[in-house]
């Protein structure tokens, strides 16, 4: 197997200054293992209720997405309802019903420990560390986190990221996990807590990661509209995380051009509600946008 | 001659989370001719009142700067006083005291209406226009602007915008001037006012260009520290009109290698209060951080 996720599979309700979705397909699972579909094999975690509606279910077949491992429990789907202002950059958290969330144990099926490329989407960071403590030899262990597990669960969270090469948050969420307003600084304190690559999403100002001895900026591509930015960071991932198991290849010159496939799927994601754009996407416009971001970042250097 | 700025030499005060200055060399037409100096000849017009020292002339002097435009008037030099926060992203003025520079009249001296290279500081529109009109052919005419201008003065501006090539400002004043949240629509609504290009200004996230057919991003270089952003703008704006008319050259390619040493020569101001970081900075710490730029933003192509 190549690409093993850990995350959500929720209903969202969403509001933008656009329009507005009740009870619509998302959460963390499904937007990156939808976004990594298009690049590679991959194989879902996560929990269900009962309420849990078919359609969906063949929707993420259709993507070809492994679903052994999504475990239907009695009782109903996490749900999370957001509204989003102008700026679009927040989502204002209106209401959120764990439901079979609550009691989640990420419980690898038999094979799946075998996992090349695991992505720990961002939840409960002990149970991120129970996924690790269930696969064999990853190539690749990235992960996600969010500012309500760094105040509340920082010692498992730290616990967790010595096991993993790539960390994906938030800029301000690297500022709150490092305790330090500069991003550089902030930055290499959190690479010496284990990862050898953090990747900073800036929504609309693009990407930055650093390593030890790199750093790359990618922008993000310039949208006219931008409808919902529910998931945006999760598709990231999953053109990310994709692209990097189907080169099989994590050198620095790959991860570059990963992050900007990432860039480029998250474009497509917040140009319609839910995974609607996902529908009908196809893959020459992932290459042909990826072309776009290239012309766009171009300059000659200095003979 | 080649460039020809007009703007403001001031006495600014500033409080930064790292310090305080009071009453140092500042004001946009400093910043500006200071950094295009580094690349080019630059002709300054502005005004000082009779309390302006002479040791700021000299500094002026030792960067080649024509001070033959320079007029001193009866009364106190313009005085900005202003404070930043931990974000170093928004200047909150504490006082403005205008003084000489309330009845300033731009005239340039002779041989000066031949400049081919013409920056419009951040002043009123329409000096801005009156300056236009006693220049003669320009290759290139860029102004900046505000949000004090663009609510107050809208009219002007947009006269002056119909003579302007490049427009340089920031993403706030792209989005007021053109009543727009979207920014891709925004800029496309600007352009169609006149400037062929569009420069947005983004702080610590860089800078991306707008023309008819193209678009640009850059990085802002990743600093450690960022000790006082005053005269970033400006500053950006003298490497870029300095480089241009180096090079001689204003095709997009040169364009775009222009925004990379604008956006150089800011990180350098950024590193200390006023123009300290000027004083003592060499041309081949440009070209080196230039550089670095370049392979902070390399990726690989598809094939």
């Amino acid at each position: 197997m190549s690409i093993l996720v850990v995350g959500s599979v929720a209903f969202d309700s969403v509001e933008t200054p656009f329009g507005e979705v009740d009870e619509v397909l998302g959460g963390s699972g499904t937007y990156f293992s939808t976004s990594a579909s298009f690049f590679s094999d991959v194989s879902l975690v996560a929990v269900v209720g009962e309420d849990f509606p078919q359609e969906h279910v063949e929707f993420l077949k259709s993507r070809n997405i492994d679903l052994t491992g999504l475990q239907v429990a009695p009782g109903k789907t996490f749900r999370w309802k957001g509204r989003y202002g102008y700026d679009l950059n927040e989502a204002h958290t209106l209401d959120t019903q764990l439901n079979v969330f609550e009691s989640f144990a990420p419980q690898l099926p038999s094979g799946f420990e075998d996992a090349e490329y695991v992505f720990l989407a961002n939840i409960d960071p002990e149970l991120q560390l129970q996924v690790l403590q269930q696969v064999r030899r990853p190539k690749l262990v990235a992960c996600d986190t969010m500012n309500f597990w760094i105040e509340g669960k920082r010692e498992a969270l730290v616990k967790t990221l010595r096991h993993v090469d790539t960390l994906l948050i938030n800029e301000g969420e690297v500022r709150q996990l490092a305790d330090e307003p500069n991003l550089v600084k902030a930055a290499r304190s959190i690479l010496d807590l284990g990862p050898k690559n953090l990747v900073v999403k800036r929504g609309e100002y693009g990407v930055i990661m650093f390593t030890e001895h790199s750093t790359f900026a990618a922008p993000a591509f310039p949208l006219e509209a931008v409808f919902d930015p529910t998931g945006a960071g999760d598709t990231f991932a999953g053109g990310f995380m994709g692209y990097l198991a189907s080169t099989q290849n994590v050198s620095e010159a790959s991860v570059r051009q990963a992050i900007v496939f990432g860039s480029v799927m998250a474009s497509f994601a917040v140009e319609d509600f839910s995974l609607n754009r996902m529908k009908t996407l196809e893959y020459k416009e992932i290459e042909e946008r990826f072309r776009k971001v290239k012309l766009l970042t171009e300059f000659d250097g200095l003979e």
